[in-house]
Order: C-alpha cells, then structure tokens, then sequence
C-alpha cells in the first residue's frame, strides 16, 4: 500500500438513495457532507455534486489536491469513466462522469462501482485488514459485491467481476430480488424472514464454494436492519458448503467503517492495491 | 510459464469412473494408459495404479523422471497430500495419495483437483490458450470447476475455490444434482432437456456475473452427449448476465483436449503458471 501523504483527497460515493463525500488526508476523514440523491434531472444532480465537492474544496490549495474517486451504484466503463447502468439513478445512465469531474475541478479523477469500492475501504482500514482472500457484500437499495484475491481487486474482464446480487438462486430469481428488496416489502413477517435468512445463506454459501474466502465482509445502508438475523444465515450457508475446511475457517463479519466506507473507499482509489 | 526440458514427468487422473494416466516430455504425451476406476477396495485400487505407473515409466531412467501429478476427482489436502472426500470414489477418503506414490516411486509428487487440472491443461496447451481470465468446467460424474485470473489458477483459502457444481440455483438444489446427473437420469427427454438446458444456463450466468471472465470452457466426460444443446444454454446465460459488456463479450467454449486434459494438466503441475 502506497499512502500519498501531505496531498488531499476527495472520496465521493453515489448511492441509490443517498451521496456521501469526504476530504481525506493521510487516510483520515477531515470533513464530510451527506445529502440525498437528486433523481429529477442529471442537470440538478450534478449542480448538487458540483456544491457539495466545492464545499469540501473550499480551503485548500488547488495544487495541494491529489485527485476525486467517486464511486457509483451501477456498472461502469472504468476507462472511459461512463456511467453505463445505475439501475436506481437512471439520470445518470450514458454520462461520463469521469471526464465532467475532471473539467469542473481540473484534477485527477479515478471510478469505480461503490460495492468494490466499500470493499476496499474494510480491506485497507476495515474489517477486512489482514486478510489477502476476501468479498464484499454491499446490502442496501441494491445488492452489491467486490472481490479481493491474493491482495488484489478482482475486476473482470469487462470491469463487472462481484455482481453477486445478481447470482440466481432460486426460481430464476437473483439475490438481490429474493433479499434486501424482499425484506423490506415484507416488513419481517416471521414466513419472510425465514425465506430471507435462508436466501442470503445460500447466496453466502454459493460464493464460498466458488471463491473460498478467509471472510466475506457485509455492509451496506440495509445492514443495521438485519444484523440480527446473521446467526441463522450463518447456519444456512453452513449447510451448503461442501469444503469441510471452508465450513469450519471461513468468517462472515460485519464492516467496520459503517457509511463512510464508500467514500473512503473512492478517496483510497488513489492509493495502490 | 516454465518448461523443464529434457525430464519425463507422469500425469494421473483419477476420475470417479476411470483412470488415465500418461508419460509426457517437453509437454507431449507420449505414452498413456486408460483402466476403470476399481472401487471393491483400496488396496486393489492402489496396486492397479502403480502398476499402470510402473508400465509407463518402465524403460525410463530413474534420474530422468521429473516427477509424478496426480489429480483426483474431490476435495484435496494439497499440502499434506489427503483425500479429504471423493464422493464418487469413496476407497479414497483420509488417504495420503501424496505419500504413497513419493514412497512407491521415489520421486516429487503434486496433486491437485482434477477440475482444476483440466483447467490448467486447456489453458496452457487448449482451449483457454492466450487468455488471462478463464473459468473450466468439468461435467462428468459429477461437476466440478476451477478459476483462473491474471494467468493465475486460483487455490482460495483451504484449496476449495472453484467448486462451481456446488452452485445452488433452484429450490436448495445445486448446479451438479440439476444438470448431469438430472439428464442422465431422465434420457434426455423433451421437459429434462428444457431444465437442464436453462439450469446449465443459469449457472454459466451466475459464474459470469461474479467473475467476469474473458472465457468459459466447459469438458469432462460428458460433453459430448451434451455439447449439441450450448446454442440453448448459450441464449439462457445471456438472459441473466447483467453486464451487457459481459454478455457481448464473453466466450462459452469447449476444451480441444478431449479425455487425454485432466492427466496433462495433471503432469503440467510441474510448470509455472
């Protein structure tokens, strides 16, 4: 890991429902500012974008900031920095917001999707520190996901590596249909949350017995909601690993960093991995 | 990748129905063995394999033999050598496959899951050739699976990654019950075909959505009694891919190797990937 010192960063995470954005120094927070995401129009939403960061900006030296992450719900060209699907802020679909970022604030700027980002964030200052062999689930207005293999960000061959939301599991349906949305329609019905406990936990097992990780590491705005309920999803997944070894070593934790991790996670995309 | 030029090194894959097992020099076979898996008792099992080793290595010089890999249809203790649990060759279980053919041949021994070694061969000598991200899969006596990213075979954190088979896709049911064993039990009837063609289907999508890799390439045993229905298989995983980069540019290819992989890969353990 290589910390720049004495520069700032800007980490920027856009989630479904709400933005969350930083100044970070050193891998410590300075300032943060949380709002709710606009989905009227792109326009208003940048115009929002644009304050906030200017806000947290404000003080500092221009030749003193080291760059903007930002990360997005949605999948991403990576290099290009297009938004190419935010299922939950449509506005944005088609828009670089790499370049746009670049032009409003004249700095480097880097992208990537929040669940990996999330993930880095517990790997390098989280719950996930020590560990080499590690995924990420993000639970929130969607399911997300990030894989670390060996120290290193799984990011595919098209920059879509860990869509574990979208896994099917049963029915044809995915994970993220048959969990976090389903949870939340049903208000915990005692029938819902058994079907809820036992989808995640085959959702948890699945990605075991394909990736044998040392931890998978769940976060996300659902989180506090279910927490709960791990014991039980815990005993599901149990039940469908097939490595004993995997059975008996593999943790499931809770983040560390709570809703600050996304845009840790965008700010430290500035920090080698 | 490292060539040792000029030394003989044996590969032996143990399969749940046969064995076959191959003399090879500078990544060439140049002799090799077919038996039946014999599972009345270890102790003829075991005398059955060392005899078919000691016909392959019978004019060779004892200084001239590199070593010997032996791949094994279960879950593995690589470094100590133990079957930990080879469903479908029971005999095996608790076995040190490792220690006994070191002390029968007197040379290095590395073993591996046969999955993984099918992988290895059409990645260095098949199929996978040229790629960096590929994900094998076995369908056979049973499914089973191996991953490899950045030219890098993945091992996860107790040598279980890549146990794709043990997928679970519909109603608590897993990817290797739904599909092999499913269509040979069925003979291929209309409705069994439909469901193992969208299980199949499902399955490749869920592997492509987590891992995002540049190319599937799907052998064992029973490709041939299926390979007719990919076309099908093919148009179900492109349903549920959720990256449309992904969906475009992802191969679905079948291993060039034919039965003779699992036994190179297995001798291709003595070579740097």
């Amino acid at each position: 890991m290589l910390v720049i010192k004495e520069k700032y960063i800007i980490g920027v995470d856009i989630g479904g429902s709400k933005i969350n954005a930083g100044l970070f120094k050193n891998g410590k927070i300075l300032k943060s500012v949380k709002i709710a995401t606009s989905k009227k129009s792109r326009r208003e939403f940048l115009n929002k974008i644009e304050k906030i960061i200017g806000e947290l900006i404000f003080k500092i030296d221009k030749k003193d900031l080291l760059g903007i992450g930002c990360g997005v719900a949605g999948a991403l060209d990576l290099g290009e920095g297009v938004i190419l699907n935010a299922p939950n802020i449509k506005i944005l679909n088609g828009f670089n917001i790499k370049n746009w970022l670049h032009k409003k604030f004249g700095c480097e700027v880097k992208i990537d999707n929040d669940a990996r980002l999330f993930l880095r964030a517990e790997y390098l200052f989280g719950a996930g520190k020590g560990y080499k062999n590690i995924v990420g689930m993000t639970l929130g207005t969607g399911v997300g996901g990030g894989i670390i293999i060996g120290s290193k960000m799984v990011y595919g061959s098209n920059d879509s590596a860990g869509e574990v939301g979208h896994m099917v599991i049963d029915h044809g349906k995915d994970l993220e249909v048959l969990t976090v949305k389903q949870i939340r329609k049903s208000k915990f019905s005692k029938i819902a949350t058994e079907k809820f406990e036992k989808n995640l936990g085959i959702g948890l097992s699945n990605i075991i017995n394909i990736l044998d990780p040392e931890v998978i590491i769940i976060g996300g705005g659902a989180i506090e909601d279910i927490k709960i309920f791990l014991p039980k999803i815990e005993m599901t997944a149990a039940e469908f690993i097939i490595s004993p070894k995997s059975r008996k070593h593999v943790k499931i934790l809770i983040g560390k960093l709570g809703e600050d991790a996304g845009a840790m996670g965008a700010a430290a995309l500035f920090y080698e991995l």
